[in-house]
């Protein structure tokens, strides 16, 4: 990487974890000056706005989560197995953090989806390539015959996202690890019921 | 009412509607003054500080949904009936919403788990009571031999909450109803598999 290369690459990581703690709207210029330790020049020589900042950090911040998602699923053989490790690894955010703040998909959700149709843009594409993956790995699963068919797709894409989403939503609240623990061993419940008999 | 207790009663209502969709740090005093109508001379007559609105519109906006689910609650009568009360009044806030950006508990324990943490500590106390509850319709259950002794009343109080306020972040952000509905279903198999046999 060239030396402007990583300057912008630092400004990222740095953007992306005050996001995280402080929100789009509660992030001046300021914090980002005092995160980064460069001037406000500095990081608008890289970033035309706070506006594209946010934008391209949210890209960074859901890529960490992602990758650890995808890596994991990739690592797993079956589908039911594949379904497993999405799960953990996306609960291991609250044991293993990435970002400060939590989920940079939840927290960008509740912020921008009646506030900044841009970011929410970004979060919806997110989402739906997750609900999407997970969707997929069912469908393999009861074209393999290894999960029931009676079961769609969407819904247990749906609910899987929606309960890790409001578990860690819950886990950071309450500063309680055992509350991921035990959304995780719902899911764990709910897939295990997908098995055919 | 009195004249002034009519001003700060429509001064929350407003402020509530503000703040559900634009957060506490999205929300500026000229959006304040925009949405009530008031100087900010007026608004400050009865609230000492944007601070202390955001509060009491938490407590106002919290209100306005624990009310709507524990008429629900309260009308239900077996330990099982009271649970899925709970559970559809709950989800009534994606087709019937009480405010325009959803789950006030939701948004603000997103908005402030790490950077504001007077509400931080509003939004614990919430959850707090609505787990409570919860885990006590499942203890009244147990103890009236209705539901399975060998379910821990505090998991079943975590997954319903985190499916839950997961499921109400996911349809508003897809604007999707469907989604809610899965949710539901999905707690609605989970609470009759608490049933002893």
């Amino acid at each position: 990487m060239s030396k402007g290369e990583q300057t912008r690459e630092h400004i990222l990581q740095r953007a992306a974890e005050v996001f995280s703690e402080r929100g789009f709207f509660g992030t001046s210029m300021n914090d980002l000056v005092r995160a980064t330790g460069l001037e406000k020049g500095g990081i608008y020589n890289h970033f035309r706005s706070k506006e594209q900042l946010a934008l391209e950090a949210f890209d960074y911040s859901y890529w960490l989560v992602s990758h650890r998602i995808k890596t994991a699923v990739q690592a797993a053989d079956l589908p039911i197995e594949r379904l497993r490790a999405f799960v953990a690894a996306f609960a291991s955010q609250v044991e293993q953090p990435l970002l400060p703040g939590g989920c940079p998909v939840l927290n960008t959700a509740v912020e921008a989806d009646d506030a900044h149709p841009a970011l929410r843009e970004r979060v919806y594409g997110v989402v739906q390539e997750w609900t999407g993956l997970l969707a997929e790995m069912v469908r393999d699963g009861q074209a393999q015959g290894a999960l029931r068919r009676d079961v769609e797709p969407e819904t247990v894409a749906t609910v899987v996202v929606a309960a890790l989403e409001g578990g860690i939503m819950l886990a950071k609240l309450m500063q309680q690890r055992e509350v991921m623990r035990r959304v995780v061993a719902h899911l764990s419940d709910y897939l295990e019921q997908l098995r055919t008999r």
